[in-house]
C-alpha cells in the first residue's frame, strides 16, 4: 500500500541485500521513520517493543531474524539460541512460531554454509506468501462487502467496524480485516469504517485511521466504548476484525476487546466476520479462553497514552493518578458461537473444527508433533 | 468523602452564604483546584464543560444555578431564561431537569422578593437528600457484597468491576455506584475494584482511581476493552455501575461502554447491578434506545488526551491524525433484559416496569404532565 503515494510493504531487504528494513510503528502516525535490524537482537527487539507489530508481519521479521542471525554464525547453536530468542519476544502470536520452525526446517539438514542463503530465501518467500494471502482474503471478503452494499441505497456506504490494526501496516501488504476494504474500495464500492481507538496502544486511531487516511478510504475514529451504541441504531452493517490466533473450533484470539465487539454485533444482529490467513490457524488448541494464555503487558502502556503534543513533537501524559495499579491484558478470545465466518484465504468459512478442518486439511498444527511420533 | 483526610462534599456554599462552590473536575486528579460560581452562567459553564458533573451532582449545581440567577434578578422572566440555560447545559441529564423543575415550583407562587432565599433553601434540600439517597443506595447495595463475600475464600477479597465514575464526585457526597463499596470497604469487607479507564474523557482513570485511593479502597485500572476478558477468567464477581437515567422499564441509559460491560456480564454470568437515585428514573420514557437521544459530544475528546506530563503540568496529547474524522456518543442504553438489580433507595429491584411503579408510585414523572391535565 500507499505512503504519500509510494508503495511500500512494511518490511523489506536493504539494497545490501543482507540487513533487514521496518518502519518504527510506534512513531506512527507521528512521525514516518525507518529502521534496519542488523541481527536477531535488533529483530526480538523490534518484536517486543512493538516497533513492529501484527501477527503476519511479527513471523516476517523474526524470519529474517534468524536469517540475520546465521548470516553472522550458521550453527545449530547459533540457530537454536535465536529461535529461542526470537520466540520469547511476544509469546501469543502463532504465526511467529511457524515462521520460525519455516525457517529452521529450511536449513536444519543444510551444511552451515549454505544456511543463511537459504534462510533469507524462504523468509523473501514468507513475505510474498503473506501478500498473496491477503490479497485472496481481499477477494473473498470483497464479495460479502458487495452483498451488503447490494440491500443498500446507493448513495449509502457499506458502514464496516473494525478494530485495532489488522491493516497492512500488520502484514506485509494489503492487511488481513482490511484487504476486503481496500480491494472494495479500489473496485469503486462506496465503503465506511468506523475504527475503533483499541487503548491501551491506540493502534486503530493512530495506525489504522492512518492507513485508511493514506489510501483515501473514508473513516471515522471512535472510542472502544461506541460501537454497541452505533449497532443498537443500525449504524454498523458489518464487523471485521484480524486474528492472532485461530484455535481448531474457531475461536479468535485478538487484541483485548474484541470479544466486547463481536457480543454486541451478536446482540444487534450485525454480522461478525474475522480476516485471518491460516498460518495463524493453530488446530493443537480448541477451547480459546482455557487453552490460550494470554500476554499481560506493562502497565505502562494503560496508564500512559502517547501522542502529538500541542508543539508537535511527540510526547506522553499519564492518565491515572500516580501509584495506580493497573493490568493490562493484550488479548482476548471471541468464542466461534459469537464468529459469523472466517475470511480465510480459502474462502469464507464456519467457525467450527468441521470447516476449518475441511478446508485445510494439510495444516502443519494438524501434523503430529514429533513427541508424538516418537 | 475525604481529600486528603479531609472530609468535603462536591459542591457547597461558600463563606459569603450565596456563591457556590466546586472542584474543578478536569484537572483531577492532577490539580486540586476550586472554582466558585457567581451566577447562572457560571452554573451553566461547569456543567456544559464537565468542570462539575455526574447526573445527581449537575441537579444540585443547577438548582444552586438557579438560586443565583434569581438573587440577581427574581422575575418570571429571568426564571424562565435561566432554567431554559441551565437546562440545555447537558442535555441527556434527566435529574438536571428534576432538579430545575424543584427549584421552580418551590420559588413560582412565591412574591419576586422571597424566591432567592426559597431557591437556596431547596438546593440544600437537594444537597442533603442525595447524601440520604445514596446512604440508602449503599446499605441496600453493602447486602449484596456481605452476600458475595460469605461465599468467597476469606482471603479473596470481592472483585467488583465499575465503568466511568459514578462515584461521590459525581453526587454531593458518596456516590451511587460506589456507595456499596465504600460502606462494604469501611465495614471491614475485603472488596478490590476494576476501574474502567471509560474513554474518552477517562473519568475512571482519573476521578474513581483517585477517590478510591484517597480513601484506600483497594483497586486496579483497566483498559475499556479488559473486562470481558477478565470475566471469562473468573477474575470478576460482580458489576456495579451508575445510570445518567433509568426508563421506566429499567432501561439504563450511562457512560459510553456500558452496554458492552453487561452484555459480557450476561454472557459469563456474572450479576451487573446499577446504582441509582430515583430522581434519575424517567417512568415517561419506556424503550431507552428508541427513548432517548443521546448526546453526542465534541470528537476532541476522543482525539486528544489529557493528562500529567513528563514535567509534571497538565498537557494534551493528540491521538488521531490530523484530520481524522471523530464521533463521539456520549452514552449508550443497556437493556434492562442484561440488568440483574437496579439498587435504589428503596432496596434492589428487579429491572421491570412492575417492580419499579410498586416502589415509586409517587415518582415526579409518573404525575400527570401540565399539558394532559388541561
Amino acid at each position: 500500500m500507499k505512503i504519500g503515494g509510494i508503495s511500500t510493504r512494511s518490511v523489506w531487504r536493504e539494497p545490501d541485500g543482507w540487513s533487514v528494513g521496518i518502519l518504527d510503528q510506534t512513531l506512527l502516525p507521528w512521525r514516518i521513520a525507518r529502521l534496519r535490524l542488523r541481527n536477531d537482537a535488533d529483530a526480538a527487539h523490534a518484536i517486543a517493543s512493538m516497533q513492529t507489530r501484527g501477527a503476519p508481519l511479527i513471523g516476517a521479521v523474526a524470519a529474517y531474524g534468524l536469517a540475520l542471525a546465521l548470516r553472522a554464525d550458521s550453527s545449530d547453536d547459533n540457530l537454536h539460541r535465536a529461535y529461542a530468542r526470537l520466540l520469547a519476544a511476544r509469546p501469543t502470536a502463532i504465526n511467529l512460531k511457524w515462521a520460525l520452525d519455516e525457517i529452521s526446517a529450511a536449513v536444519r539438514h543444510l551444511p552451515p554454509p549454505q544456511r543463511a542463503e537459504a534462510a533469507y530465501r524462504r523468509a523473501d518467500a514468507i513475505c510474498d506468501e503473506d501478500v498473496a494471502i491477503n490479497t485472496a482474503i481481499g477477494q473473498h471478503g470483497k464479495r460479502l462487502i458487495e452483498a451488503v452494499a447490494a440491500r443498500k441505497r446507493a448513495d449509502e456506504p457499506v458502514n464496516i467496524l473494525t478494530h485495532c490494526n489488522a491493516g497492512w501496516l500488520a502484514t506485509v501488504d494489503l492487511g488481513t480485516a482490511t484487504a476486503p476494504i481496500y480491494l472494495a474500495h479500489d473496485a469503486g464500492i462506496a465503503v465506511h469504517v468506523f475504527v475503533d481507538e483499541t487503548r491501551p496502544r491506540n493502534q486503530g486511531a493512530s495506525l489504522t485511521a492512518f492507513e485508511f487516511g493514506q489510501h483515501g478510504v473514508p473513516h471515522t475514529v471512535i472510542a472502544d466504548n461506541a460501537g454497541g451504541h452505533l449497532m443498537q441504531h443500525g449504524r454498523i452493517d458489518m464487523v471485521i476484525v484480524g486474528s492472532d490466533r485461530t484455535t481448531g473450533r474457531g475461536d479468535v484470539c485478538n487484541k483485548i476487546g474484541t470479544y466486547l465487539k463481536a457480543l454486541a454485533a451478536f446482540d444487534n444482529g450485525v454480522p461478525f466476520y474475522v480476516g485471518l490467513p491460516s498460518p495463524t490457524i493453530d488446530f493443537l488448541s480448541d477451547d480459546g479462553v482455557a487453552d490460550i494464555l494470554i500476554e499481560e503487558r506493562s502497565g505502562a502502556e494503560v496508564s500512559a497514552v502517547t501522542g502529538r503534543t500541542e508543539t508537535g513533537g511527540v510526547g506522553t501524559v499519564t492518565v491515572v493518578p500516580d501509584g495506580t495499579a493497573v493490568e493490562n491484558p493484550a488479548f482476548d478470545v471471541t468464542p466461534a458461537r459469537l464468529v459469523t465466518g472466517l475470511i480465510t484465504e480459502r474462502g469464507v468459512l464456519a467457525s467450527s473444527r468441521e470447516a476449518l478442518e475441511a478446508a485445510f486439511p494439510d495444516h502443519p498444527s494438524r501434523r503430529r508433533p514429533p513427541e508424538a511420533a516418537a
